[in-house]
């Protein structure tokens, strides 16, 4: 296989954006990708998208977005795992490059949730869950993630406060980001007494509903030494499933396809947790975030709400966590959310990520799972 | 890149399957597929589906799927590009194949269609087209392929006879083929007489809605030989896209996206047209399988209506296309068509289709398509 790197990132400002449409949504970002990359040809696209079929009634998406983006006839495939989409398309442009089968990859995620009601996007969130076993019982993912919030609460005295915590630091970050939908602070009283969704889970434990895309454009590493552009590797991908329905799970505390995907990524990368300098990770609630950073060995097993308090993830720590902002404020299109955090790798690794920069990061990891975790991807991200 | 093979087939009867869910129409082709393997382990799924979203209200697929065939952790993907899904499962499987990212692929392709009424049904196929041009004025699919048929009966003189010659071939085909959905016989004359759809296509030009599932099993050709089983490599996958809308299309009556796919899967595979002795394609309407005989160059064009005239693509002709009765008999569960196709091709190709054998066939082709071509997906295979 041959090593594959970033060569460009695109991504606009995420939010509600009832004035566009999908389309133009997604060619905005690949547009600025494609210019950041400074190639003039891609040989294919991958595009995920968790559910443009409920959201805006279009299905056949990678041929529509090859189409608008004037791309055609190049392959262009869309694959979806629920809100992992994105995070899988990165990993299938990965695979392509590094096969041979293809040079240069347009990878793109998108996703427009703002054209229906919120019952109808909870219906299709909803549908990330098991509808069987768990959707037609009337639970939803605030729900869900609820549940597991209690669970790891009652089990490792995970508090109200810590959760909160994960909330204000994110915010802190994203008040830095002015792509994010919510670049605003807010603090632990804030949170604690926002609205109920589902207990304990109050509105600002939730990221948004949004629209927005990102994209990146990959090519073999000899192509971006070749063209004299910044050298950012992915050197590792995992990618793991585990049970969909959280009935079916042994320990609803623990994020098992997390831990699997991360062994797995950097086994690849031949580099420990501990090697790497910053972590963009799935944060669509709270307590994911906590129980995040536990899977990928950040912290113990049920210590992952202690080590938010003890500041171990912020932007100046040790192990800086969702420095653009996370979901929670930077907003979470679903399928496009796990290109996005590659984006931010890319940014942080070029030293270009302005006031919320970690400094001398050279290595990052993206971590973003589907559903309550039945899918998760982890990719590292190596600068030269 | 390495060599990749198709080591195992599956597939179970198609039609009306009210009695049973998604899951376990997928679960059932994939366990005969692990079966006719011989493998215990396999490495990783990739899933076709087209929209299970709006069919039983289900995304993240690929995870539901890779648990309940008992398979997780295995990294799982879903692929979506419309009626071409299934064939872009494959090319997803090969190329993680050829790179050497895993050794033991699971594709497969499913769709569950019968849980919905026929309006809603045809709502979800229309998602194919695009939604904001063609859907929201009311064109459905079978409007759009008789937009498609009258350009070429006004163009090439193409006549309602020959239209209906593809549907007795096909069901001719098919009613040798045990897992068909319409294992009948028809005639001209029951097929110029049928109901009306969208003038010129009546009822018996259509492909009908089919629940279904196929799957196939892919690994190194180095392990087919270790293992002693019948060699049936993929030696080439051609993928292109074409503008989604008709109205944006240079030539209706002309399949560009094909026609290109199918000239990068001959030119991997080092073959011409002519090399190839048997075809499974994209037979949604009849008016489609006359336009792929001329995108694939078995006809020249604008001469595809002659050539079924002529018995070109008869079982025993010189071209036989769809001896497994094609999308029209056999049935079109959107998702599985594509990956049906190659089970169909590997059945030939190791002297197992019975009755609709094609006699010494080496050498076969699938051609799968989304929508009315804006995608389409072509693969050579060939037994040593």
């Amino acid at each position: 296989m041959r090593d594959v790197a970033i060569i460009g990132v695109g991504m606009t400002k995420w939010g509600e954006l009832w004035e566009k449409p999908l389309r133009s949504i997604f060619v905005e970002s690949a547009l600025l990708a494609i210019q950041d990359a400074g190639v003039d040809k891609i040989d294919s696209m991958v595009v995920g998208c968790m559910s443009s079929g409920l959201f805006i009634g279009q299905e056949h998406l990678a041929s529509l977005l090859s189409d608008y983006l004037g791309r055609n006839p190049v392959p262009s495939t869309r694959v979806e795992s629920a809100c992992s989409s994105g995070g899988l398309a990165l990993r299938q442009g990965f695979i392509e490059v590094a096969s041979g089968m293809s040079d240069v990859v347009l990878v793109g995620g998108v996703e427009k949730m703002t054209d229906v009601t919120g019952c109808e996007a909870t219906y299709a969130l909803g549908t990330a869950a098991d509808q069987e076993y768990e959707g037609y019982h009337g639970l939803t993912f605030p729900a869900l993630y609820a549940m597991m919030a209690v669970a790891h609460m009652h089990r490792y005295g995970t508090t109200r406060d810590q959760l909160s915590m994960v909330a204000v630091k994110n915010h802190d970050n994203g008040s830095k980001n002015p792509l994010a939908q919510f670049p605003s602070k807010v603090t632990v009283e804030m949170v604690n007494q926002s609205v109920m969704v589902a207990d304990p889970l109050r509105i600002l434990d939730c990221s948004p509903i949004t629209d927005g895309a990102a994209a990146v454009v990959l090519c073999p590493a000899d192509m971006v030494k070749k063209m004299k552009k910044p050298m950012v590797r992915i050197t590792g991908s995992g990618q793991a499933s585990d049970t969909i329905s959280l009935s079916s799970r042994k320990d609803i505390t623990w994020l098992e396809s997390t831990h699997l995907a991360a062994l797995k990524a950097l086994a690849m990368a031949g580099r420990k947790i501990q090697d790497i300098n910053l972590f963009e990770v799935h944060d669509c609630f709270t307590i994911a975030e906590i129980m995040v950073t536990e899977a990928l060995g950040l912290a113990e097993r049920g210590r992952g709400g202690k080590a938010v308090e003890e500041g171990l993830t912020l932007l100046q720590g040790k192990y800086p966590v969702n420095a653009s902002g996370g979901l929670k404020a930077k907003g979470h299109p679903v399928g496009a959310t796990g290109v996005a955090q590659a984006v931010e790798v890319v940014k942080q690794l070029r030293d270009e990520a302005g006031e919320r920069q970690v400094k001398g990061a050279k290595r990052g990891l993206t971590q973003n799972m589907g559903g309550t975790g039945g899918s998760a991807l982890v990719h590292i991200f190596e600068a030269d």
